[in-house]
Protein backbone atom coordinates (compact mmCIF):
# COMPACT_ATOMS: atom_id res chain seq x y z
CA UNK A 1 0.00 0.00 0.00
CA UNK A 2 0.78 3.52 -0.32
CA UNK A 3 2.92 5.28 2.31
CA UNK A 4 1.97 8.57 2.88
CA UNK A 5 4.10 11.43 2.60
CA UNK A 6 5.24 14.34 5.51
CA UNK A 7 5.56 17.63 4.56
CA UNK A 8 6.69 19.79 7.29
CA UNK A 9 5.53 23.91 6.61
CA UNK A 10 8.05 26.35 8.37
CA UNK A 11 9.06 29.79 8.27
CA UNK A 12 9.39 32.91 10.46
CA UNK A 13 6.31 34.04 12.66
CA UNK A 14 4.51 36.07 10.65
CA UNK A 15 5.10 34.52 7.47
CA UNK A 16 1.48 33.09 7.24
CA UNK A 17 2.37 29.19 7.65
CA UNK A 18 -0.76 28.72 9.16
CA UNK A 19 -3.22 30.19 6.90
CA UNK A 20 -1.58 28.22 4.32
CA UNK A 21 -1.65 24.68 6.28
CA UNK A 22 -6.03 25.36 7.15
CA UNK A 23 -6.34 26.12 3.60
CA UNK A 24 -4.37 23.31 2.10
CA UNK A 25 -6.17 20.58 4.81
CA UNK A 26 -9.67 22.29 3.30
CA UNK A 27 -8.66 21.45 0.03
CA UNK A 28 -7.03 18.22 0.14
CA UNK A 29 -7.57 15.12 2.04
CA UNK A 30 -4.40 15.02 4.10
CA UNK A 31 -3.55 15.53 8.13
CA UNK A 32 -2.82 18.29 10.03
CA UNK A 33 -0.16 17.45 12.53
CA UNK A 34 -1.46 18.14 16.28
CA UNK A 35 0.78 18.97 19.19
CA UNK A 36 0.94 17.18 22.59
CA UNK A 37 1.33 20.17 25.56
CA UNK A 38 1.35 20.00 29.12
CA UNK A 39 0.06 24.03 29.14
CA UNK A 40 -3.73 24.08 30.01
CA UNK A 41 -6.56 24.42 27.23
CA UNK A 42 -8.13 27.71 26.94
CA UNK A 43 -11.19 28.42 26.05
CA UNK A 44 -13.13 27.43 22.91
CA UNK A 45 -9.72 25.06 22.27
CA UNK A 46 -10.35 21.04 22.16
CA UNK A 47 -8.77 17.55 22.70
CA UNK A 48 -7.62 16.15 19.75
CA UNK A 49 -8.06 18.62 17.97
CA UNK A 50 -6.43 22.23 18.94
CA UNK A 51 -3.52 19.92 21.30
CA UNK A 52 -3.33 16.71 22.94
CA UNK A 53 -3.72 17.96 26.21
CA UNK A 54 -1.37 16.05 29.09
CA UNK A 55 0.40 16.48 32.17
CA UNK A 56 3.83 17.47 32.48
CA UNK A 57 4.70 13.87 33.85
CA UNK A 58 3.14 11.96 30.62
CA UNK A 59 4.94 13.81 28.52
CA UNK A 60 8.43 13.51 30.47
CA UNK A 61 7.66 9.60 30.26
CA UNK A 62 7.07 9.77 26.24
CA UNK A 63 10.16 12.29 26.02
CA UNK A 64 12.50 9.43 27.58
CA UNK A 65 11.01 7.20 25.84
CA UNK A 66 12.19 9.09 22.44
CA UNK A 67 8.07 9.95 21.77
CA UNK A 68 8.33 13.24 19.91
CA UNK A 69 9.55 14.18 16.13
CA UNK A 70 10.73 17.64 18.18
CA UNK A 71 9.73 19.02 21.44
CA UNK A 72 10.07 22.22 22.97
CA UNK A 73 9.70 23.82 26.67
CA UNK A 74 7.90 27.37 26.23
CA UNK A 75 7.33 29.88 29.67
CA UNK A 76 7.34 26.41 31.07
CA UNK A 77 5.17 24.18 29.28
CA UNK A 78 6.31 21.75 26.95
CA UNK A 79 4.92 21.13 23.11
CA UNK A 80 5.80 18.12 21.09
CA UNK A 81 4.84 15.90 17.92
CA UNK A 82 4.09 12.83 19.01
CA UNK A 83 6.05 10.50 16.75
CA UNK A 84 2.90 7.76 16.70
CA UNK A 85 0.34 9.61 15.44
CA UNK A 86 2.22 11.01 12.49
CA UNK A 87 3.48 7.39 11.62
CA UNK A 88 -0.24 6.12 11.87
CA UNK A 89 -1.38 8.21 9.48
CA UNK A 90 1.56 7.63 7.15
CA UNK A 91 1.03 4.29 7.17
CA UNK A 92 -3.14 4.80 6.16
CA UNK A 93 -1.55 6.49 3.27
CA UNK A 94 -2.34 10.04 4.35
CA UNK A 95 0.05 13.32 4.17
CA UNK A 96 0.56 14.72 7.09
CA UNK A 97 1.11 18.30 6.81
CA UNK A 98 2.74 19.71 10.01
CA UNK A 99 3.23 23.44 10.80
CA UNK A 100 6.48 24.38 13.23
CA UNK A 101 8.77 26.81 13.75
CA UNK A 102 12.45 26.88 12.16
CA UNK A 103 13.91 25.07 15.54
CA UNK A 104 11.27 22.55 15.47
CA UNK A 105 12.12 21.48 11.81
CA UNK A 106 15.83 21.17 12.30
CA UNK A 107 14.68 18.43 15.12
CA UNK A 108 12.51 16.68 12.28
CA UNK A 109 15.10 17.13 9.60
CA UNK A 110 17.02 15.09 12.02
CA UNK A 111 14.32 12.88 12.86
CA UNK A 112 12.42 12.27 9.55
CA UNK A 113 14.89 13.47 7.07
CA UNK A 114 12.33 11.72 4.24
CA UNK A 115 10.14 14.51 5.29
CA UNK A 116 10.12 17.69 2.49
CA UNK A 117 10.41 20.62 4.02
CA UNK A 118 9.05 23.98 2.86
CA UNK A 119 10.08 27.44 4.22
CA UNK A 120 7.00 29.88 3.59
CA UNK A 121 8.60 33.74 3.19
CA UNK A 122 6.95 37.04 3.42
CA UNK A 123 6.77 38.77 0.59
CA UNK A 124 9.66 41.33 2.22
CA UNK A 125 10.97 42.27 5.75
CA UNK A 126 8.71 45.36 5.22
CA UNK A 127 5.43 43.49 4.76
CA UNK A 128 6.54 40.91 7.23
CA UNK A 129 7.04 44.29 10.24
CA UNK A 130 3.19 45.63 8.80
CA UNK A 131 1.87 41.76 9.46
CA UNK A 132 3.51 41.33 13.06
CA UNK A 133 2.80 45.09 13.84
CA UNK A 134 -1.01 44.52 12.22
CA UNK A 135 -1.47 42.37 14.98
CA UNK A 136 -1.81 45.18 17.12
CA UNK A 137 -0.02 43.25 20.35
CA UNK A 138 3.29 44.23 20.53
CA UNK A 139 5.22 46.97 21.35
CA UNK A 140 7.97 48.84 19.26
CA UNK A 141 10.93 47.36 20.75
CA UNK A 142 8.64 43.40 20.95
CA UNK A 143 8.23 43.90 17.02
CA UNK A 144 12.44 44.88 16.52
CA UNK A 145 13.47 41.84 18.64
CA UNK A 146 10.80 39.61 16.07
CA UNK A 147 11.78 41.36 13.32
CA UNK A 148 15.49 40.66 14.09
CA UNK A 149 14.67 36.95 15.17
CA UNK A 150 13.28 36.33 11.76
CA UNK A 151 16.16 37.71 10.01
CA UNK A 152 18.02 34.97 11.85
CA UNK A 153 15.36 32.40 10.67
CA UNK A 154 15.87 33.24 7.42
CA UNK A 155 19.10 32.40 7.27
CA UNK A 156 18.03 28.82 7.65
CA UNK A 157 16.44 28.53 4.42
CA UNK A 158 19.02 25.84 2.79
CA UNK A 159 18.39 23.01 5.26
CA UNK A 160 14.57 23.19 3.33
CA UNK A 161 13.74 21.37 0.32
CA UNK A 162 11.80 24.24 -0.92
CA UNK A 163 10.24 27.77 -0.67
CA UNK A 164 7.67 29.38 -1.01
CA UNK A 165 7.39 32.95 -1.20
CA UNK A 166 3.61 34.02 0.86
CA UNK A 167 2.40 37.03 -1.37
CA UNK A 168 -0.91 36.40 -2.65
CA UNK A 169 -2.33 33.60 -0.18
CA UNK A 170 -4.14 31.13 -3.09
CA UNK A 171 -1.29 31.44 -5.18
CA UNK A 172 0.98 29.78 -2.06
CA UNK A 173 -1.36 27.39 -1.25
CA UNK A 174 -1.41 26.58 -4.82
CA UNK A 175 2.31 25.93 -4.91
CA UNK A 176 2.57 23.88 -1.81
CA UNK A 177 -0.25 21.71 -3.20
CA UNK A 178 1.73 21.71 -6.57
CA UNK A 179 4.98 20.84 -4.29
CA UNK A 180 2.66 17.98 -2.80
CA UNK A 181 1.62 16.63 -6.41
CA UNK A 182 5.29 16.44 -7.37
CA UNK A 183 6.78 14.98 -4.33
CA UNK A 184 4.30 11.98 -4.71
CA UNK A 185 5.78 12.07 -8.55
CA UNK A 186 9.16 11.39 -7.93
CA UNK A 187 10.50 7.99 -9.19
CA UNK A 188 12.36 7.33 -5.59
CA UNK A 189 8.56 7.68 -4.04
CA UNK A 190 6.77 4.95 -7.43
CA UNK A 191 9.63 2.57 -7.95
CA UNK A 192 8.62 -0.27 -5.83
CA UNK A 193 5.25 -0.03 -7.05
CA UNK A 194 6.27 0.28 -10.83
CA UNK A 195 8.35 -2.92 -10.56
CA UNK A 196 5.87 -4.49 -8.82
CA UNK A 197 2.92 -3.54 -11.73
CA UNK A 198 5.04 -4.33 -14.59
CA UNK A 199 6.40 -7.75 -13.45
CA UNK A 200 3.10 -8.82 -12.29
CA UNK A 201 2.05 -7.79 -16.29
CA UNK A 202 5.05 -9.66 -18.15
CA UNK B 1 17.46 37.61 -14.08
CA UNK B 2 15.83 34.94 -13.56
CA UNK B 3 16.86 31.37 -15.77
CA UNK B 4 14.57 29.00 -17.48
CA UNK B 5 14.62 25.11 -16.31
CA UNK B 6 14.83 22.34 -18.75
CA UNK B 7 12.36 19.63 -19.08
CA UNK B 8 13.03 16.31 -20.70
CA UNK B 9 9.88 14.69 -21.26
CA UNK B 10 10.76 10.64 -22.33
CA UNK B 11 9.19 7.50 -22.42
CA UNK B 12 8.40 4.56 -24.81
CA UNK B 13 7.19 5.31 -27.95
CA UNK B 14 3.15 5.14 -27.49
CA UNK B 15 2.85 6.37 -23.50
CA UNK B 16 1.78 10.37 -25.39
CA UNK B 17 4.68 12.10 -24.51
CA UNK B 18 3.93 14.07 -27.96
CA UNK B 19 0.56 15.24 -27.02
CA UNK B 20 1.58 15.77 -23.27
CA UNK B 21 3.71 18.56 -24.25
CA UNK B 22 2.00 19.87 -27.14
CA UNK B 23 -0.70 20.89 -24.41
CA UNK B 24 2.03 22.10 -21.92
CA UNK B 25 3.04 24.54 -24.45
CA UNK B 26 -0.72 25.33 -24.94
CA UNK B 27 -1.43 26.23 -21.17
CA UNK B 28 2.13 27.08 -20.03
CA UNK B 29 4.75 29.87 -21.25
CA UNK B 30 6.98 27.38 -22.28
CA UNK B 31 9.60 26.74 -25.27
CA UNK B 32 9.01 23.58 -26.80
CA UNK B 33 12.81 22.03 -27.79
CA UNK B 34 12.84 21.55 -32.05
CA UNK B 35 15.55 19.30 -33.38
CA UNK B 36 17.38 19.73 -36.40
CA UNK B 37 17.23 17.01 -39.01
CA UNK B 38 19.19 15.86 -42.26
CA UNK B 39 15.99 14.58 -43.65
CA UNK B 40 13.75 16.29 -46.25
CA UNK B 41 10.65 18.08 -45.32
CA UNK B 42 7.49 16.30 -45.88
CA UNK B 43 4.40 17.99 -46.78
CA UNK B 44 3.38 20.12 -43.83
CA UNK B 45 6.56 20.52 -41.76
CA UNK B 46 7.62 23.77 -41.59
CA UNK B 47 11.13 25.55 -40.78
CA UNK B 48 11.73 25.85 -36.75
CA UNK B 49 8.39 24.61 -36.12
CA UNK B 50 8.74 20.74 -37.09
CA UNK B 51 12.25 21.13 -37.50
CA UNK B 52 15.23 22.67 -38.03
CA UNK B 53 16.05 21.32 -41.58
CA UNK B 54 19.97 21.04 -42.70
CA UNK B 55 22.78 18.95 -44.39
CA UNK B 56 24.55 16.39 -43.82
CA UNK B 57 27.57 18.38 -44.01
CA UNK B 58 26.55 21.26 -41.71
CA UNK B 59 24.82 19.13 -39.42
CA UNK B 60 28.49 16.84 -38.96
CA UNK B 61 30.29 20.35 -38.55
CA UNK B 62 27.63 21.38 -35.98
CA UNK B 63 28.80 17.71 -34.03
CA UNK B 64 32.23 18.21 -34.11
CA UNK B 65 32.08 21.75 -32.36
CA UNK B 66 30.05 19.42 -29.72
CA UNK B 67 26.95 21.35 -30.62
CA UNK B 68 24.18 18.89 -29.76
CA UNK B 69 22.59 18.05 -26.04
CA UNK B 70 22.08 14.83 -28.08
CA UNK B 71 21.85 13.55 -31.34
CA UNK B 72 20.89 10.32 -33.41
CA UNK B 73 21.17 8.33 -37.04
CA UNK B 74 17.98 6.48 -37.64
CA UNK B 75 17.50 5.64 -41.18
CA UNK B 76 20.61 7.24 -42.24
CA UNK B 77 19.31 10.96 -41.34
CA UNK B 78 20.48 12.89 -38.23
CA UNK B 79 18.63 14.29 -35.36
CA UNK B 80 19.97 16.08 -32.81
CA UNK B 81 18.89 18.54 -30.32
CA UNK B 82 20.61 22.11 -30.96
CA UNK B 83 22.66 22.89 -27.51
CA UNK B 84 22.45 27.03 -28.61
CA UNK B 85 18.83 26.66 -29.66
CA UNK B 86 17.98 25.42 -25.93
CA UNK B 87 20.34 27.76 -24.04
CA UNK B 88 19.06 31.32 -25.91
CA UNK B 89 15.69 30.74 -24.24
CA UNK B 90 16.98 29.11 -20.96
CA UNK B 91 18.88 32.13 -20.71
CA UNK B 92 16.01 34.40 -21.32
CA UNK B 93 14.44 33.06 -18.49
CA UNK B 94 12.14 30.49 -20.36
CA UNK B 95 11.46 26.92 -19.37
CA UNK B 96 12.29 24.55 -22.02
CA UNK B 97 10.39 21.21 -22.49
CA UNK B 98 12.06 18.92 -24.70
CA UNK B 99 10.80 15.92 -25.87
CA UNK B 100 12.52 12.79 -26.69
CA UNK B 101 13.15 8.66 -26.18
CA UNK B 102 15.07 6.93 -23.50
CA UNK B 103 18.63 6.72 -25.74
CA UNK B 104 18.29 10.59 -26.20
CA UNK B 105 17.37 11.39 -22.28
CA UNK B 106 20.34 9.58 -21.09
CA UNK B 107 22.69 11.46 -23.33
CA UNK B 108 20.94 14.72 -22.18
CA UNK B 109 21.48 13.45 -18.68
CA UNK B 110 25.29 13.73 -19.08
CA UNK B 111 25.31 17.06 -21.53
CA UNK B 112 23.19 18.57 -18.84
CA UNK B 113 22.59 17.49 -15.61
CA UNK B 114 20.51 20.56 -14.10
CA UNK B 115 17.48 19.00 -16.38
CA UNK B 116 14.74 17.93 -14.69
CA UNK B 117 14.16 14.26 -16.04
CA UNK B 118 10.19 13.02 -16.07
CA UNK B 119 9.22 9.40 -17.39
CA UNK B 120 6.03 8.85 -19.10
CA UNK B 121 4.50 6.06 -18.31
CA UNK B 122 1.29 4.14 -19.78
CA UNK B 123 -1.25 3.05 -17.34
CA UNK B 124 -0.23 -0.73 -18.62
CA UNK B 125 1.66 -2.95 -20.87
CA UNK B 126 -2.04 -3.81 -22.10
CA UNK B 127 -3.21 -0.34 -22.63
CA UNK B 128 -0.07 0.35 -24.55
CA UNK B 129 -0.06 -2.40 -27.06
CA UNK B 130 -3.75 -0.70 -27.03
CA UNK B 131 -2.61 2.00 -28.28
CA UNK B 132 0.29 1.14 -30.63
CA UNK B 133 -2.23 -1.31 -32.00
CA UNK B 134 -4.43 1.22 -32.62
CA UNK B 135 -2.06 3.33 -34.75
CA UNK B 136 -3.20 0.31 -37.86
CA UNK B 137 0.20 0.62 -39.51
CA UNK B 138 1.75 -2.09 -38.08
CA UNK B 139 2.12 -5.81 -38.23
CA UNK B 140 1.44 -8.10 -35.14
CA UNK B 141 5.31 -8.82 -35.22
CA UNK B 142 6.48 -5.58 -35.30
CA UNK B 143 3.98 -5.12 -32.38
CA UNK B 144 5.26 -7.23 -30.66
CA UNK B 145 8.87 -5.89 -31.45
CA UNK B 146 7.64 -2.66 -30.10
CA UNK B 147 6.29 -4.35 -26.70
CA UNK B 148 9.57 -5.94 -25.92
CA UNK B 149 11.42 -2.64 -26.77
CA UNK B 150 9.26 -0.45 -24.45
CA UNK B 151 9.46 -2.92 -21.66
CA UNK B 152 13.13 -2.30 -21.33
CA UNK B 153 12.94 1.23 -21.87
CA UNK B 154 10.46 1.16 -18.52
CA UNK B 155 13.95 -0.02 -16.78
CA UNK B 156 15.59 3.34 -17.21
CA UNK B 157 13.10 4.85 -15.28
CA UNK B 158 15.51 4.87 -12.12
CA UNK B 159 17.86 6.93 -14.14
CA UNK B 160 14.99 9.76 -14.13
CA UNK B 161 13.47 12.76 -11.62
CA UNK B 162 9.78 11.88 -11.95
CA UNK B 163 7.51 9.72 -13.50
CA UNK B 164 4.02 10.65 -14.54
CA UNK B 165 1.09 7.68 -15.52
CA UNK B 166 -0.38 9.31 -18.55
CA UNK B 167 -3.84 7.47 -18.04
CA UNK B 168 -6.07 10.45 -18.27
CA UNK B 169 -4.83 12.84 -20.53
CA UNK B 170 -5.79 15.99 -18.13
CA UNK B 171 -4.97 14.73 -14.76
CA UNK B 172 -1.23 13.86 -16.55
CA UNK B 173 -0.57 17.19 -17.92
CA UNK B 174 -1.83 18.75 -14.42
CA UNK B 175 1.10 16.48 -13.43
CA UNK B 176 4.15 17.82 -15.10
CA UNK B 177 2.42 20.96 -14.48
CA UNK B 178 2.87 20.82 -10.78
CA UNK B 179 5.63 19.30 -11.04
CA UNK B 180 7.60 22.43 -13.47
CA UNK B 181 6.23 24.57 -10.49
CA UNK B 182 7.65 22.92 -7.72
CA UNK B 183 11.09 22.78 -9.22
CA UNK B 184 11.18 26.47 -9.92
CA UNK B 185 9.93 26.25 -5.47
CA UNK B 186 13.51 24.62 -5.14
CA UNK B 187 15.41 26.50 -2.92
CA UNK B 188 18.44 25.73 -4.52
CA UNK B 189 16.85 27.35 -7.69
CA UNK B 190 15.98 30.33 -5.48
CA UNK B 191 18.70 30.95 -3.18
CA UNK B 192 20.87 33.40 -4.93
CA UNK B 193 17.97 35.68 -5.66
CA UNK B 194 16.77 35.27 -2.12
CA UNK B 195 20.07 36.05 -0.35
CA UNK B 196 20.25 39.50 -2.87
CA UNK B 197 16.67 40.45 -1.89
CA UNK B 198 16.99 40.12 2.04
CA UNK B 199 20.39 41.50 1.57
CA UNK B 200 19.16 44.64 -0.34
CA UNK B 201 16.23 44.99 2.69
CA UNK B 202 18.65 45.28 5.54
Amino acid sequence: MYKGLLFVVSGPSGAGKGTICRRLSEKLDIHLSVSMTTRAPRPGETEGESYYFTTEEAFKEELAKDGFLEYAQVYGNYYGTPKDKVKEQLDMGKDVVLEIDIQGAMQIRKNYPAGKFIFILPPSMAELRKRITGRGSETEESINLRMREALKEVAYIDKYDYCVVNGELDEAVNRVEAIITAEHSRVSENIYELIQQYKDEV
